[in-house]
């Protein structure tokens, strides 16, 4: 039985380079080290090719009407998250993969389309540190948390800034697939971690 | 005046994509918060698009016959490296861009790279944990250091596993430009980092 059976990240011009990388990185090892538990992740845009805010241009594997409906749906951030919530079909299409989703993860400000959308509700999220009150702005019945590098609301899973991607990726596979495979695949990247019952 | 002029990242079919998205990223976040001391990165291969041993396809910005000669020219790993090490032509690249640097960087087993092309000569290099034999059997004059996350010998400077390039990039920007640089590009980051004499 394939425990993680599909992982689809999407990405969007001007996101941040390692919000994505980071979990692609976490779930293709994964995929390598246990390739029946876990499936190799894919990538989504509503374009290719997508320029990165940091300047680096990838081919998405798939255009967004194109891409197979992921079990689990990561939402990376970026500066071009603030664009995108202005942008009403591509909202349309977070909350439509999201809700067939069995789980929703965001990083960095990739929370805010998570509020916008209302995949989230009365759940805690967290989110880059410059990005507080933004999400706190839009943030409805959910609650905005500073102090947590991960956040798990069960189908909602959110995490702080950047690297912190890594560690949700790690710690969402110490739950599925439990703590000594997560070791092995923190310890391939050599990425200090250690598993936890809530990331602190 | 620019402390760090440019950076090129040499891509290759097969590379490992946290390998170069973690340094990608440190010195394209450190362009961000100050222009005019770092250069935004580059990136060039000898095709194009670039498959990660991951599954990403990449655009680099250059064909390596197209590149600017980079003042600091970094080396990530990867599965590929292996097939690269018999492919005299781009040895031969990496031998040219390498001599003409002020710093050469290799993440992973990027390291075998210096080794076979001599660029590391009496050096203390690091790699991947399940490459320290294959490093060890090309090393010549050079030491393999087992339990160093990044070793600095002036111009040539290596990084341990996959994500350790993160902790190489930091530590290159702290001897550059200061340890309170260093740690604002972290803190960005979110990444757990402290300013060091040596990446221990």
């Amino acid at each position: 039985m394939t425990e993680i059976p599909s992982i689809g990240i999407l990405l969007f011009e001007d996101v941040e380079l390692l919000d994505f990388a980071g979990p692609f990185e976490v779930f293709s090892v994964a995929h390598r080290l246990d390739p029946h538990a876990v499936a190799a992740p894919f990538t989504m845009a509503d374009r290719a090719p997508v320029r990165t805010f940091n300047g680096m241009i990838v081919h998405p594997d798939f255009l967004c009407d194109e891409a197979p409906a992921p079990e689990i749906l990561l939402v990376p951030g970026g500066r071009g998250v603030y664009r995108e919530l202005e942008n009403p079909s591509f909202l349309d299409f977070i909350r439509s993969r999201g809700d067939s989703a069995d789980h929703v993860m965001s990083v960095c400000n990739g929370a805010l389309f998570l509020a916008k959308t209302k995949l989230a509700e009365n759940a805690r999220l967290t989110t880059h540190h410059t990005d507080f009150d933004a999400l706190r702005a839009i943030a409805g019945g959910n609650t905005v948390v500073e102090d947590a590098r991960v956040t798990d609301n069960g189908k909602i899973i959110t995490a702080a800034g950047v690297s912190a991607g890594i560690d949700m990726s790690l710690y969402f596979l110490q739950n599925k697939l439990g703590s000594a495979f997560a070791v092995s695949v923190a310890r391939y990247l050599e990425y200090a971690w250690k598993p936890h019952g809530l990331a602190g």
